[in-house]
């Protein structure tokens, strides 16, 4: 009889099951720490990591966080960080800046103001990610409140209305009045008779006169809830007339409802929303100040293996140009799979097979600052999100500055909606991403091109040590939510929150209980 | 044969047609400036009002707007305020303040802290409310994002879910699954057959689908849009089980739809809105800074008067205890019509009949500072409003101060939702406000009552020289938007926007216009 590995039980487990099932066996193998129903933050009994040693290949989110608790518990950290820089994926681009990509590099031609950056990563934390605004609060890391829905910014598709750009409070105005409208007429006409108890249609009418702003007769006329003719949106001295509704069959066909007009339904783009102030690498900064002294930075890894007591990290020196070898007890193990799947390791073949099966999003964001704020004078968008058809995405309005004479806008958001298209713009030639950019937002901003000073691209598949934005699944392979041996993987790649912070720091939490568990139990 | 006055005509006109037509009608008759389609931005010639002087009565928005504009252009003003401060309902309560009722005073015993402060009047601005938006950025006030609408929050009907609180994201997710799920049965059964092409059928399925976040069965059985069961909100290490879907006939029992659940659809409360760093009175101060040398303070108005070639304003010197008169070329009043009807005076019957249908609502505002921000603490709710179907309505949760020691929370905001709510809570002691409120909001905060330091109410009813919030109706009444001989009216009250400072400072922009063509004409 052939007895399973544990991680062979593991992987039956999470194939048949999800990785649910796969989480919840783990946690009552302890593989995962005792405490944690969702990983619990870790508060390790001071001393407890006395004489252990751990190497954590990477200074980004996760390698911090992993870091910043196992030292509080008297851990003997090490961070390998193949860069030059601390924060990984969280990256705000500001004047001066050199943005690197493997064939590439950018010099960052903003003016030199505190609300002049891009977040090139991460660029928004909602209200329910605990673990990042916990260390927010714990750092000081102040706050400032970031919109993706602004009923003020557009919906754009270039075959629809006549390819002009219809302000979003239109679009979900007459969304909302049409469904109420027609659910009112099937109810009214008995079709719902069977689902609804009398006394529910009769509450239910109402509520879609609400709904939707409907007329007494159950019909959408308009709405000025969708604003009002002419240069004022609101009423003003008087209110005049409502806008017509948008019409109903080119709505259907614009496509606009897909994804784009309940984004911020979603779970995770939810108000309330935050950025900290002059740029999301505050929190990447302030994590690097509390670990610095333990970064060897320009140290990217060559070799991960197995020892008899744990394991062996062969990392680069760049500046010595020479190759060391560190032991540890433990390897924490944040780099992306797409970098991680080739560097040579010791891990299981199962192991390897899964870091490689782990394909990442080719996310690419492009910044411009602009001379002017003109969606703010000519437009009064403030903050938010226009959509489009177009490559580009998105442009996304900056939720700072204010009123002041510059500003920066996200003139690109492309996640890889269409087959190839992430791809697609990261072989373009820098200038080219920048004047493609440019040529699409000329049709919800005509004169854009005028208005842009310079602007900035990354693409996250270009990304030196990255090779990626974050893992298209939202369900890694179990077996890298066990340990190999030693070797720990951590990262948001371990977590159904990628290309989430949130997912970064649960990561390092989890990690930090599994091996404190493991030390406690001898 | 009797000729129509013009002010006859006008009634007429307004009372057939409504305040748009009477609107018209005014600016065809060059009543209010040639140049208003919807009161453009005051763009006076230099010098062109020298020798012209023009009483304004009220220091709040709406005086001080016409004041800092009629200033510009050269015309001698004088502003005469009835209190000693100026900004009118445009009021932020702080540490040491004394806030007067008619029949009471309140100190303010708030920290000395920069976020504790109480917007007791107007406390967000939304983002096509351009004129105020423009003296914003012209006066170099900072502005913050201020969200009502947070997803975190909660909805609280007595009598529906036990009496519990539910969370925002849960209530809104639901709502739109279930209509979207119901109107999906209805096409299918072919219900609406003749309402939809064939096309149109066939792309309004999965635009439901996507609205409502249904099944492939066109069913809504929960989604993870109203978040995760257990601890963590999101998804975490692996996505658990999504939260069951509400109650239908519970949900359609509690009410939460009559308008808190679209209340950020409505036009005014839209996303983005804005509030000045440091509370609402940034632009009070921003006003008064620059008309401050022609402020009269504790000069309440005594009687208007028509002259031969002008008006005259008789007011109290509280001061030296004496009435003095001012003669003017043009008065502009700003006083609220509650006071304003009781101010002896020379208008025509029509207008000081006009002048007493003017009812304002008795809106009340309770601010209390927590020692603790236990929402943000305990419940991940940073800013928006929490609704309830008790007295208070809503508890607003502060949009600043994030993360830190102590808070301020609106604690009600009271606005005549049933007949007499308002004038009930006026009526109760100041002692009485507080401790009602705060038991109110142990219902949805349970242990309120101990997180509670100190509070401040404002009933608006008994402010003096208000006495009432804003203009209940929409509409007002067509001889307070023509000047009475040399006396123009301003205020939110000659708008259709009572209640907000854009409608106030658009006032003022109409009758600067109209003062300027009249001086024009000769």
């Amino acid at each position: 009889m052939t007895r399973l590995t544990k991680r062979q039980f593991l992987r039956l487990v999470g194939s048949a099951a999800g990785v649910a099932a796969t989480y919840h066996t783990m946690n009552t193998l302890g593989l995962l720490g005792p405490e944690s129903a969702q990983a619990a933050t870790p508060d390790l009994p001071d001393g407890s990591g006395y004489g252990r040693r751990v190497v954590i290949l990477g200074a980004g989110i996760s390698g911090m966080t992993a870091a910043y608790e196992l030292s509080k518990a008297g851990y003997h950290c090490t961070i390998l960080e193949a860069t030059g820089r601390a924060g990984g994926r969280n990256l705000t681009a500001r004047a001066g800046d050199v943005i690197h990509e493997v064939d590439s590099r950018q010099w960052v031609d903003f003016d030199h103001e505190d609300h002049l950056y891009a977040n090139l990563g991460p660029a928004r934390i909602p209200y329910h990610h605990r673990i990042i605004l916990g260390y927010c609060k714990e750092f000081g890391v102040e706050l400032e409140m970031f919109t993706n829905d602004n009923r003020g910014a557009f919906f754009h598709n270039a075959e629809r209305f006549d390819g002009q750009p219809v302000v979003g409070r239109r679009v979900m105005t007459d969304q909302r009045g049409y469904i109420a409208e027609l659910l009112a007429k099937a109810i009214n006409r008995n079709a719902l008779d069977d689902d609804l108890t009398a006394d529910d249609k009769e509450r239910l009418l109402p509520m879609l006169v609400e709904f939707g702003g409907l007329d007494a007769d159950y019909l959408y006329a308009g709405s000025n809830r969708g604003g009002y003719q002419g240069e004022s949106v609101h009423a003003g001295l008087a209110p005049g007339d409502v806008n017509d509704p948008l019409d109903f069959s080119e709505l259907l066909r614009s496509e606009f409802w897909e994804y784009k007009l309940h984004f911020s339904q979603f779970l995770n783009q939810n108000p309330t929303l935050f950025q900290p102030v002059g740029g999301m690498d505050a929190i990447a900064k302030a994590f690097e100040t509390r670990v610095r002294r333990i970064i060897r930075y320009n140290s990217p890894v060559e070799e991960i293996r197995k020892t008899a007591d744990g394991a062996r990290v062969v990392h680069r020196n760049q500046r010595s140009g020479v190759s060391e070898a560190l032991d540890a007890d433990f390897v924490i193990c944040t780099i992306p799979a797409p970098v991680l799947k080739d560097i040579p390791n010791d891990f299981s073949p199962e192991t390897q097979a899964a870091i490689e099966s782990v394909a990442f999003v080719p996310a690419v964001k492009i910044g411009f600052q602009a001379r002017r704020r003109f969606w703010e004078d000519d437009h009064a968008i403030y903050g938010g999100i226009s959509w489009t058809d177009q490559d580009i995405t998105q442009i996304w309005y900056p939720a700072n500055g204010y009123h002041r004479e510059k500003g920066v806008v996200m003139g690109a958001y492309i996640w890889d909606d269409f087959p190839g298209q992430g791809e697609r713009w990261a072989n373009m030639s820098l200038p080219e991403r920048l004047r493609t950019a440019i040529a699409e937002g000329e049709h919800l901003h005509p004169g854009y091109a005028d208005e842009i000073e310079s602007g900035v691209s990354r693409a996250w598949l270009k990304a030196p040590y990255q090779l990626g934005a974050w893992p298209e699944s939202y369900q890694p392979p179990a077996e890298i939510l066990a340990p190999d041996g030693a070797v720990y993987f951590a990262g948001d790649q371990i977590t159904a929150l990628p290309g989430w912070q949130e997912g970064a720091a649960l990561a390092a939490h989890t990690v930090v209980n599994s091996i404190h568990a493991r030390v406690m139990a001898g």
